[in-house]
């Protein structure tokens, strides 16, 4: 790992209407909800990078989470139409880092960062290949 | 399949607190909540009879929901202590039935019914296995 | 209630991408999904009716899910692009009645139906309110 | 706040089953599962405190989850009988802190940490009530 490798950073923002099932009786999204919306914001990045999630299982190859840290600064609330920004902060190895901001027209409501680590079939971390590495901006694929 | 299909009722009732993050804006349980509480319940059904329903996944059998009628008579709330009960109602080749009801405090909220297929590992409905169908009580396993 | 009660019926689909969180280790959609599709269709529908559904509950009124009837006949999957097409069927006084289809590249994968009761804010039956009644087709809002 | 403000930890452990709807196609938990399993755990830790949470949500005093903090080493399963423990690592003020362990058969699976903030019925955080913050172990409760 080298002072370069956050240099491949790559984002992308998918609009989210919250809905009346993520609510809590707060009448707010509930914090558990926001994992789910910051996995389909990865998917679509992927998705962009040419990469569809659903292939890379099919190879057996899997992303686990294995860090996920999320500060709730105001509430998400029922039919807010919502920006969930995702960017790829570091990838190396097995490792894929991200972070999130989730905005409502322009404001920013959450903010967090995730650790995803590749495993193969069998559980175990596996360095990511390089073809796909190339794809999500990974520096250090050998 | 014939009119005895039914003699084989069996039943149980499971205790389950009602989760903040399963209620919604109204402050009652989500009308989306019910189907895992029944599933949970089907598990636990499915262990008084001898069937560990993992091990059954493991041996590439699965059950799949193939139809859920759910009528909320009362809300549930959170924090409620309820009773689920489960009984199997009909078990006949690849089918099973179970109807349902939530109650609190011996009140009854919520009555359902639901149609699960079994199937094997390619998604074919199959024929329950003899031995399985003895445990749940199918009536016609061959 | 009338023959005519279904006289109004109005629909819209909206499109939805499955997403890995909604689904089970049968690697398809699991069943207790749907019902947030359903409701998030239904949040729409009333949008284009002219009613944000937020605001009504802003307004101390409430629709409550009285049934929700799923059949479930193919299986949907991760990241499947799926169509939900709600349909109000039927409305009259404090009830309005919807069908669903469930589609993935125009094959029907699950059909259902909801009858909502609308509720004021001591959870007591109300008639829904003639002007709203108007918007969504109801037919006999007296 | 001093150094002395974790003095007064507490800690319970709740078991739970965990459920097929909760778990993904990778045949685990999915991540955003766990939220929900650590507010249960605080529900329960508080009820041995003498408080009833729904309680105070009734008298317009609610807990807000501001920072989650999650660290996955071992993926929990379908049907495993988990061991959630809840450990209350600080109380000051507006600010209660608290930790997690998740176990299967006394092996670590996850650990957590969570920052909730006690708010009002507008939404503004508010100091926790002297009465309450002797129950959970608030040490400078003016």
């Amino acid at each position: 790992m080298n002072d370069t490798a956050s240099q491949f950073m790559q984002a992308t923002t998918i609009q989210l209407r919250v809905r009346y099932a993520e609510c809590d009786p707060q009448n707010v999204a509930h914090h558990g909800s926001y994992a789910a919306w910051f996995e389909l914001a990865r998917t679509e990045l992927l998705r962009e990078q040419g990469v569809i999630y659903r292939d890379l299982e099919s190879q057996g190859l899997y992303f686990v989470v294995a860090r996920l840290n999320i500060r709730y600064q105001k509430p998400a609330r029922y039919d807010d139409l919502l920006d969930i920004e995702v960017t790829t902060t570091r990838c190396a190895a097995s490792l894929v880092e991200h972070r999130y901001e989730v905005r409502l027209d322009g404001q920013t409501l959450t903010k967090a960062e995730s650790t995803l680590v590749m495993i193969d079939g069998q559980g175990k971390p596996t360095r990511i290949p390089s073809e796909l590495a190339e794809k999500i901006g990974v520096d250090e694929p050998d």
